[in-house]
């Protein structure tokens, strides 16, 4: 069962004000909800996920999982029929589950200094939704526990990029944050910022420290302007062929993997 | 002005089977409309588009643009409402320009011997638009030539693919072949067929041949096991977190990364 409120406060989370304002998001899908409710909950309070509200699915679902749902005693499942999901699904073709889930602040007090212990990602205005899941999805096989993203980067909390992750948006610790003051604290800190730009030195001679920032720009636009002169190192990806530019989360995936190996 | 009856076929295109039927697709947006007449039309027998029937767009565009139509005076421009673009138009958002384009038959009797001067990709049921859309640029960043779809993989011509590539996938060459006739042709010409799979060898220690067949598998499968025989060189990407899995466009663009330099 579900109430008409439920299905009104659900459908609003399709608007970022909205789950800004109830602190709140839904998370789709078999393999999604799985991972949801795998989270180390020792945890729980250094991650995205304050809680599980409820985990809505249809009949086929609550009796093929019977056994996952006997794990969560204290945790809320309700039967919903397929015509109900559909009215609060976000995805083109619903699953067979929906979770709505409370989630922790994202902005924080920096302390680079004594906390950060490999690369963490910084993205500079990244703008769509399926970049944005991409790279923390790479993040997550890289072992790099930090994304943090301008204030002004697509929400966290679209449903589009919580899909593409496939579940490494509970394992990364995303972060929202003013851009500069970042910068100047990492400076300050000596710690090395890496970014990838038009004439930078190739990558694959690039040497890498064990920790230190890597900026990722937007997705037209690159690294703003304003950003550029905290670099410590700027690297481009080689191009050998005539494509104008790389994807930003394929261009991310590739500095990662020649950064933190 | 658009007839209704054009209006009709441009809708049909949606779907595969009139793609094929009609063996046209249209392209979308002032950036892609923009790399579609760029296209080198002396190279045209041997590329993805046949012909471009016809280019539809907005006064704004029209007006804007009038300097690039009297390059191409044999071509013809459409003036059309906002609102006639949006029934035809693919896109969430309908951009101010839309071409409709005859494109070239893309099977073909291989002979690798005497052709291949570099690397080729290989796609092995690749199902996700976006994700061919952005190998096809990443192909074009890198220089590849030849991407080989295996004849189940999502249809080139969906709008989500060609957009995805911006622009690229009229500079690179996409091939639907069977897969295993194309991987015993490379097997008996010698050359190598690289390909990402788990227990491979770390691909920043590999060595790489000047050219040779790179495999690119299933978003969920990996590559099909009717397949695995073939390749000479199995590679994997380490793994330093937990996310299960790298996407598979951001798998390819660090294969290609390291494979190519």
């Amino acid at each position: 069962m579900i109430s008409k409120n439920q299905i009104k406060l659900i459908q609003s989370l399709k608007i970022k004000k909205y789950r800004h304002k109830h602190r709140a998001f839904v998370v789709e899908g078999d393999k999604m909800v799985k991972e949801l409710l795998s989270i180390d909950w020792k945890k729980e309070n250094e991650g995205l996920v304050k809680r599980i509200r409820v985990v809505y699915a249809v009949k086929e679902w609550i009796e093929q999982e019977q056994v996952l749902i006997d794990e969560y005693p204290s945790l809320q499942f309700e039967l919903i029929s397929a015509a109900e999901l559909a009215k609060i699904s976000q995805l083109q073709t619903p699953n067979k589950v929906l979770a709505l889930v409370d989630f922790n602040d994202l902005s924080m007090e920096l302390s680079l200094q004594n906390s950060l212990v490999q690369h963490a990602l910084v993205l500079d205005h990244l703008q769509d939704p399926g970049n944005l899941g991409t790279i923390i999805r790479i993040a997550d096989w890289f072992g790099i526990e930090r994304v943090y993203c301008s204030n002004d980067c697509v929400d966290l909390f679209n449903a589009k990029v919580i899909q593409a992750t496939m579940g490494s948006v509970f394992r990364v610790k995303p972060y929202y944050v003013a851009l500069e003051k970042l910068m100047q604290d990492a400076k300050r800190e000596g710690l090395p910022i890496y970014g990838a730009m038009l004439g930078g030195e190739v990558i694959h001679k690039s040497s890498f420290e064990r920790k230190g920032l890597i900026v990722i720009g937007n997705e037209g636009a690159g690294i703003r302007s304003s950003i550029q002169p905290y670099l410590s190192h700027k690297l481009s990806i080689p191009r050998l062929g005539k494509a104008e530019s790389l994807n930003a989360a394929v261009a991310t995936g590739i500095i990662c993997a020649i950064a933190c190996l």
